[in-house]
């Protein structure tokens, strides 16, 4: 007859063997936030077969670079992306240096708060607020003031500060690709040195492997002699459409394995990647998950929008060449980090 | 007595541990070119200062940016820049395209031949036949035509393969810095594109780390519909001058730590690294050894020259602020890897 002290040591041994279990699935699972769908296991077969040295598929390391879109692909972009909030935010520190802006539109509308007003303004108007916001400032004061912004402000619907709004089943792609030797890139339409502020701490994604909307700097000596870089409001590279393959080529100097997006804007960069030899990989995220994030296409019947626009003909063009295309809704367990 | 078989083992071990001894100094040694200088030494401390996580100077390993001009730092730059070469060779080429070019200066000078001709044709006869050859093609068709002529042109001088005349205590440099947790980057005067073909397999130096001057490119399709970027020729980056601090915010988004130049050229990315806080290292090459390389400065009494100019002032701005300066003919054991 066993003892009611050994029972208790087998159940107990038994407990511990169940968490074991449980923890070496969780270790073993590098998405876990994943639905374990087609789309993950395409991701993960893709991974398997570019990694693994005795395959014709295996890529050598070097050649492993994956490029992510940031805005609807890595963190929300809805209602509007978060860098223009930015801008908007800044317009009254900028009004208080240069007072004589204060009766010039479009910065009289902004500083009245009123947000219908504010959603309507022409994108002509807006881009002098992005102008006046994102140059005419050094380089390391432009950081400054994005750092203590990116610290205290909030999305008004979670009430959580954007850098929260990454989601969480890309990070876990980005850390996947990572540890099986991939290169990972940001290849944004939004700012560069904007992006740059927090992908470190955000993505794991140091600057030097963010492409993104740049302008020129202008290298000059403040009065002690010391050197220093003027952001300058003359564009550079406009990294959207068919700027992305472009600031590829600029910045990175190969065509991606592996490129992930989710707007016309992406399009040019998935075809780039598809183009090159050798196996390649191209994935859409598709925004069909109106209750724990946001629904737009208008592919796939999905409301319209001027945000991240994903039209049906890219769903077709997707689906023609084999690209994946992540449904939000069924092949992610969860959206967001846990607070 | 010692028996005659036990002396031979005897000596057959004493040469045994010779030779072990004289290979671990030389594994020990990572700058086995290099004399036994103050310049070595600075270097290897200066290294040693940053790596070493117990001291004030420690750098950690995700800001370790090292950053080198290529012409005339790692490699021969005289009597001219051998990406000139390149263009002037491939003229025959451009003209059996484009014959009508035949009649049409600079290209008839440069078909006949007469290198004293050519060497006299002003600057902006020479920027037609760079626009000309660096631009107007696909990148891919562009890296194919400089991989042909890498492997085959040869230095009229040496007689041996461009690539062979990168310095091999440079080389040594930057496997050294690369094992310190360093991240090396080419950051040249030179064609960004045109860099890139070479610089893994002769510096171990990948294509996302080599800055350079950059022109413009644009996405299209051929008639398969496969997208191409074509060069055009649309200056983007001037990677020369206050260019290099500019192309490394472009590029890196970082200030180096470590700089190596070795001409005017290089002035403002050296004071844009010493502009950084904490340590910072940069170092200047200069070429006064006329027997082994070539001598010129015009600074402390060397030759005056166009191509890679050093000047006075520019050595004293390096003494002033503590900059190492390496004497070629002094610091360097040898020049270039034997063949």
């Amino acid at each position: 007859m066993v003892s009611r002290r050994a029972l208790l040591r087998q159940i107990a041994t038994g407990v511990l063997v169940l968490f074991a279990v449980a923890a070496a699935r969780a270790q073993s699972d590098p998405l876990l936030s994943w639905n374990d769908t087609v789309t993950k296991q395409a991701i993960v077969e893709f991974v398997q077969a570019t990694t693994d040295n005795t395959k014709p598929t295996f890529v050598p390391p070097e050649a492993r670079i994956a490029t992510f879109d940031q805005d609807g692909t890595l963190w929300v972009e809805h209602p509007i992306y978060s860098q223009v909030i930015y801008c908007l935010d800044r317009v009254p520190a900028l009004v208080a240096e240069k007072p004589m802006l204060k009766e010039v539109e479009p910065f009289k509308t902004i500083l009245t708060g009123d947000r219908e007003k504010i959603a309507n303004l022409p994108l002509s108007e807006l881009e002098k607020v992005l102008a006046a916001t994102l140059s005419g400032m050094s380089v390391d004061e432009f950081k400054a003031e994005v750092q203590k912004w990116i610290a205290s402000a909030k999305d008004p619907r979670w009430k959580r500060p954007y850098t929260d709004l990454a989601y969480q089943p890309m990070k876990e792609v980005l850390g996947y690709l990572r540890d099986n030797g991939y290169k990972t890139y940001i290849v944004t339409g939004g700012g560069q040195d904007f992006v740059r502020v927090y992908a470190e701490a955000v993505y794991g994604i140091p600057p030097e492997q963010v492409v993104g909307t740049a302008g020129g700097t202008s290298f000059s000596y403040d009065k002690d002699g010391k050197p220093f870089l003027t952001k300058e409001p003359k564009l550079l590279l406009n990294d959207n459409n068919a700027g992305k393959p472009e600031g590829i080529h600029l910045v990175i100097g190969r065509q991606p394995i592996i490129a992930f997006g989710n707007s016309t804007g992406d399009k040019e960069m998935l075809e780039y990647t598809e183009a090159g030899d050798g196996p390649r990989l191209s994935v859409l995220v598709l925004h069909d998950d109106a209750e724990r994030e946001y629904a737009y296409g208008p592919a796939q019947g999905l409301p319209d929008t001027k945000v991240g626009t994903f039209t049906q003909e890219l769903y077709d063009e997707a689906m023609t060449n084999g690209w994946l295309v992540i449904s939000m809704k069924n092949d992610w367990r969860k959206i967001f980090q846990e607070q």
